[in-house]
């Protein structure tokens, strides 16, 4: 199993980015391929005092940035450490790329670059995300801010399979994120989806609010990427409020200080389950060969479990059971 | 100042109207009228061994429900306790109505009963939420599912004014909900209302990000209604789960209870932040006579303070000076 990795997508590149590689190649046993400045990788290297034992460097120009135009990576960006990994990947040289940098990007390269897996309208993003209970998916994280109903019902089978190879989730529960549970709500989109959806084999449980979704009603939620961005993007925030409100609660009082002593086992808990850096990146569902898009802001943790996500989607088969589901 | 209740609207009632009824009245010197079954409310009243004082009981007969067509409203179920609350108001009998009932209903009602505020488009739902320094509103949190560029406009107008005048922010800053900061993000709608924004004397912070808004970038967050109810209601969602999250920490060991004692005032705290009962309700922006749809959950406290909202509505002359700006 041979992961590449974009050595300069991200934040914190390329020193995470190396020691991420680094802790997954002794963790999991995989084999790296970092793509970038050779020398600045070396030196990373050197400087984290760390061994490259079973990861190899590939000479890559510069980084593709947010602000670039994403069609670029087909063309005057290719040559970049994100367009050299996908060209890896789609050489067959590579079984699967993970990059940090940008999500537009990685989005096109998934798409044209890599491809599409046959029968695929549009690769979604599927963030990957915490409950009260555990995880589940969501897709379309922001890949395609405008969807049609066919592409709702692609979704669901791509992340139902996910869940279930991935995940080990044996049936997943699919909901369709609307303003309300009854058949009849929302737009003509989720109408149309709704009805495509229940005359599938999956377990469609229907329409799904947003309330509930964090207290775990679902595993898979199925939405356009506009609707979908939105929504992941106000529990990250409600996340960070939390994260200060707790902080507030501590610092209160000296007294207040000690209670945090006394309960913080039960703090770090809920601290690691909204913690981002544990799941590693969110998957690119519909390409042809495994594409995880880690966060902008990874550390090395983070990096190292998008190293360990990107292999389980490689060992899960997911690729090749999409393209069973969706050949029927 | 006379404020008429849907003396059977949400789950709690009559008790939690005629209890949250009788404190305003005490409280704000307010008038109250409650709709519904004369005989129920006045049972409701002995039974809490409270004074009807300054409250007018009006017969109405029954009530409209979620399931019932919203658009009944007007002709069917004119005469419920949702109708009656209504024509008062549009007669002139009372100054503002608040009710529990169905929303969609009370929409209908607000901009078709009462009517709306000359050059209004569409009226916009707006909630009113906690973020981690105070709060901010949020238009169009769910009355118009498919909204054009032009009523997005509207929004941050009417929501500007509401934010100066009834919470007193001198200068809201009016943010565009979108999937990023940058201007030529989103959709037709976003990259379009974007420009007639700025163009505005409003001080328009340009977009803004779904992880933001909790953290007080902006004092009112300007979307379509069926992206304004999915955001609202992951809030929502996470706000539970972080409930949840804090018993979690404090209940795990006998250590974290006593954790508990120690750090209780800010626990508290964080609670009363985020409780939906001290806010009241969420104004319907756009009507020609102030309309609070209070939670369907309402106890009396929540229609206690739906009732000062309503009274703070009608004192903040928005509606006036919505006019004023529109004709501009």
């Amino acid at each position: 199993m041979k992961i590449v990795v974009d050595g300069f997508g991200g934040d914190h590149a390329p020193d995470a980015v190396v020691q991420g590689a680094a802790a997954a190649v002794r963790e999991y046993g995989v084999k790296v391929v970092l793509t970038g400045d050779v020398d600045k990788l070396q030196t990373a290297f050197q400087k984290a005092q760390l061994p490259s034992k079973n990861i190899e460097l590939v000479y890559a120009n510069g980084v593709i940035k947010v602000e670039d135009n994403p069609m670029d990576i087909r063309t005057a960006k290719s040559g970049t450490s994100m367009g050299v990994a996908l060209d890896l990947v789609k050489k067959g040289e590579a079984d699967a790329i993970v990059s940090a940098g940008s999500t537009a990007a990685l989005v096109v390269g998934g798409s044209m670059v890599i491809g599409r897996i046959k029968g695929v309208k549009r690769p979604a993003l599927t963030p990957i995300m915490p409950n009260i209970d555990g995880k589940y998916i969501l897709l379309d994280g922001g890949a395609n801010l405008e969807c049609r109903p066919e592409m709702l019902l692609q979704f669901a089978i791509m992340g139902g399979i996910y869940m279930n190879k991935v995940c080990g989730v044996s049936k997943p529960r699919v909901g369709l994120l609307n303003i309300g549970t009854e058949v009849q709500k929302g737009r003509e989109l989720e109408t149309e989806a709704y009805k495509l959806l229940k005359e599938t084999p999956m377990y469609f449980i229907g329409n799904v609010e947003a309330r509930d979704v964090p207290l775990g009603v679902c595993d898979v939620v199925v939405t356009d990427g506009f609707t979908g961005n939105i929504y992941l993007k106000a529990v990250e925030g409600m996340g960070v409020f939390m994260k200060r409100s707790l902080k507030r609660i501590f610092e209160r009082t000296p007294a207040s200080k000690v209670g945090y002593l006394l309960s913080q086992s039960g703090v770090k808990d809920v601290r690691r389950q909204t913690d981002y850096r544990e799941v590693g990146g969110s998957p690119l569902l519909g390409t042809a060969k495994p594409v995880i898009k880690a966060h902008g802001s990874s550390d090395a943790k983070a990096f190292k479990n998008a190293i360990r996500q990107a292999a389980e989607f490689v060992e899960g088969g997911v690729i090749a059971e999409i393209q069973a589901a969706l050949s029927e």
